[in-house]
């Protein structure tokens, strides 16, 4: 069975998942959306695609599914117009800033029966996958401690950070599904702590560039995720997870396996600094997990609960920041 | 110059000294005291000493220095003793587990001029002496986050525990004076979270086993703290430090620097599991330090005020875990 | 401008290169050939391209360029009847297992100007390229030694080596190739010496299992190559050169970036085992030079001449073995 | 039991004997001899033993052993006196850079039943020893192929080097008796290739700087061994082993185990570049094992024979190159 998909959104990342999809036994490229044409048309020449509404889209009988790469603000309206058409939905983090709206969203995703997935690349990491498939096959033991260490090469425009909810629903997010993913068990408390320092004017706008969080779950397994938008060595991206029995870690990836010894020392190439290109490995198993669960009529690997506590999270970590205290995770979420 | 050393207390820690002092030019042994005649007599066979009352070393007149490594409960006290007789201390850390009562030593220390050093072996690691170097010439540019990592094979034994005055005034305590050390600004506020994950009866006696704990000084700059009182590895000791040029960190410690390689992978041997194996070099640069302070008649380069400090800190983490919120040095500090 | 291609052999390779020009903008893929119907429909099937028989193809006017993928024994006279024809050729090394009939060929080649390219996947693998772009940007200054160490994860079949050419002409011969364009400069002088330690059926088939390789250059350059049929850790290749400046070093590549800590040490998992896995990037790079090469008019990055040279290195690694002396390339090159 | 040391020659060796036999329980530092009475004053002075000739030192009663850290050509004559004084002797390698020489010398060792101890210090390294322990309980099978790295980071004083036997007996030499140690079996072919690339006045003294060699045993394994009188990145000296079920590798000693990262990459620092410092430990026990083979009255771990066998293999590699051949060790080491 082919599952036949529509692009909402031919940005970067669209066009990822384009890729990905036409290149995916089982997956076909049917249809792309795009409020710009350049774009739609990019794309659509790229794959042999059609260019297509949003409107035609979601009447449309032969498109199995689609991805939404649409800005933010737009992800659960989508969500919900398709999840009502019928369709199979893949859907780019965050569903959205608000909780209650994602709420309602999911509320209507459930009522449709639809089949959604929300986008967290990093779980479909290879080396993120071999370092949970070792917890899960018992080599470190039981799980107790959590470290997540996450810096971006650099902060991101800032006219983007106002509309980015903050660095905890923006860059923390994914690690805090991170450390769900990897503690087995949920997190009930969190403290934050959160400072500026590498460009003031991401003060002046009411965000934070550096930042610490400490999770700790119901039965006392901790996480802490260690944040900055500041790297100079690339793209910072480990994860260690500390058991009763050992230690799992999975290690950056650099620009080369080559190091140079000179009388100044051995020297290693600088981490790859681009999120996509890191990442490049983890998108096209993410798509792939979803074409996988559309045709074997699966719940995909993860979920609108998944993007819903994330953000609970994030949203529990600002307030701890702010309240300066613990923060109850059920605080935030409510029922 | 040569510096005239006395040691109390002759059990595993004196003896490292006793050797370090005996083997360093610039310094003699001369006597030792021990409440057990068998562990005096031991040492003074060894090193070729006297052994003497912990009175007679007070009154005597070639012994210009004492290092003191009896339990933590006489320290205070000896401490005062022996700055007024006009003698310079070494004393391995805490002063005490009471703030007050480390605040009434530090006062008879400054009024009666006394030389005081408080050892915090970890400062004269070498590969942490060169990662601090390195900040210090400026390598990673300004100081952001400090990460430290520092895990136990084993917990101490049960009874030591309600004598130990917990794990952040035991084990952290440690890692809090490096924190201080390696941000170069004093942390004002202290976050932590603690579990017991390791064995139910630290919990039972009131103490935890698995802590993590953010500190941030006045201008932001943060450091975490993970620690377990377990790792099945061997003894783990981590430090990294990131500025706003780039990152320094100093690995562990191997028993050997052999991989072998089969069909099962590639396999370094655990980490030295024994603090006073992995700190060896420390320890010996630590007693070098403050016998090159008492014959160039300078500060000792670790102070009675940054074992006050520390033990702030520790408070400080205690009283985060107890009261679920922020809490501020100046708090526990007083004055 | 498109090249079109046809693929001659839908093996294993002949797969691997077929997707690799389908997948690239500037080639298409035109034909498949293959004595086998059910390889050839099993290509054609998955990218969409014609059936022919290689006279169809010699003939074919919508046909640029041919990739050799056949067996050994037939490369030779395809490079001459294609030369002949005016297309492009890549083609698998070794160009023959004898010196002679590789020079008449080359001859051929010569007289029709065809363009040839001679496929040593190794020079496109990012790693080694990142190593030789160091060496060539002078970061360790004037070349002096090269070492190369690559082992396989076992043997071949037994039926393959009578027809193999030996270790050195089928295996070493990579390393050969890299040793020549590491050192920068032409080897002159060889000696090895051959072991059988892994199979004795390897021995009985006239052939080698273990091998070690010093080449020589003529200002006094070094390399030395390290090969063996088996290697319990997966797929061992490693280039490391030394320079009056400094060294610079490949490592291998594992199965992942995850090492795991517990109590028997710290394991990182084996290398990968396969060598199409291994150098899937490799792969990828060479026939992406190779068109690259036609649309431009340039020539190839490895020509004919350096399949010959390879092939010379290991005669006169033969000759050493079975001489017990030095053998001068020269000796095996002739003219 | 306490074995009474005599050490000729207060050099830099000398002194490094002469610490470690005074601070070793069961050994004390009786005289010292010194053609150079500063040198002599210095040691005596340091630990406390007596000046005296090498006379007097061959008739005392209270020497029970003695360390050769003399010029070279004494060696073979103070061996063979003090064997005859029924002292056991410690010799720094080489006995002799004459094979007769040495062999002459060892049957007077023979004669009278002395107790002879060559120095191979790096047999004593605790990389090197946790490398051939791993071997010897069977952690990677059958051993196949040895590579042994050797570089030193500079070349001695041109004057030193027609006193030196050459590349091959002064600095491979080492290297040789590390391959027969670890190969676990004899070698009996050699071939090497010798170069000079770092310094021309060091071809113009005879010598090499660069030079590699392979050795065969009687059963098929092979060690390569690759020496260069520079290295930019410290004083370079790994090992590998490979056997039938693995490999077991011993990396390098970096001056810290510091990492700095920058945009520049990752940056660890040079190898330690002094030999005496690099294998400090290694020193150590090495004089450890003497004093404790004395002590126990066993054969020394290792011995005059060991020290001949190397020197054979430098004279073959010698031969090899100047021949252009395999060299059969039996043609060099006669009987």
């Amino acid at each position: 069975m082919t599952a036949r998909f529509a692009v909402l959104g031919a940005g970067r990342i669209g066009q990822v998942h384009a890729r990905a999809i036409s290149s995916t036994a089982g997956a076909s490229l049917v249809a792309v959306a795009d409020a710009l044409p350049a774009a739609a048309e990019a794309m659509a020449g790229t794959y042999g695609c059609d260019i297509r509404s949003i409107d035609a889209i979601e009447k449309a009988t032969d498109v199995d599914a689609v991805v939404i790469c649409t800005p933010t603000d737009t992800h659960a309206d989508l969500i919900e117009r398709f999840a009502r058409a019928g369709k199979a939905i893949f859907c780019e983090k965050p569903v959205d800033l608000s909780i209650d709206r994602v709420r309602r969203c999911l509320d209507v995703v459930d009522q449709t029966g639809a089949t959604l997935m929300v986008g967290f690349n990093r779980r479909f990491d290879p080396d993120f996958i071999a370092s949970k498939a070792a917890i899960d096959r018992g080599a470190i033991g039981k799980v107790e401690m959590v470290t997540i260490t996450s810096r971006d090469p650099g902060a991101p425009p800032l006219d983007y950070i106002p509309r980015s909810g903050g660095i905890f629903r923006d860059m923390t997010i994914h690690d805090f599904d991170m450390a769900r993913w990897l503690l087995g068990e949920e997190p009930t408390t969190v403290l934050a702590a959160a400072s500026v320092l590498t460009d003031p004017r991401i003060g002046e706008l009411g965000d934070f560039d550096s930042v610490n969080v400490i999770l700790r779950t119901g039965s006392g397994r901790q996480a802490v995720i260690t944040n900055s938008r500041r790297a100079s060595y690339g793209y910072d991206q480990r994860i260690e997870v500390h058991g009763e029995k050992g230690s799992v870690a999975a290690a950056n990836t650099h620009e080369s396996k080559v190091q140079i010894a000179t009388s100044d020392g051995f020297r290693k190439p600088p981490l790859l600094n681009f999120f996509m290109t890191r990442y490049t490995a983890a998108y096209a198993n993410e798509i792939a997990a979803f074409i996988e669960a559309i045709n074997a009529g699966t719940a995909p690997p993860t979920s609108g609960e998944d993007g819903l506590k994330a953000l609970a999270l994030a949203e529990a970590a600002l307030l701890s920041v702010k309240e300066r205290r613990a923060v109850e995770v059920s605080e935030v979420l409510g029922r």
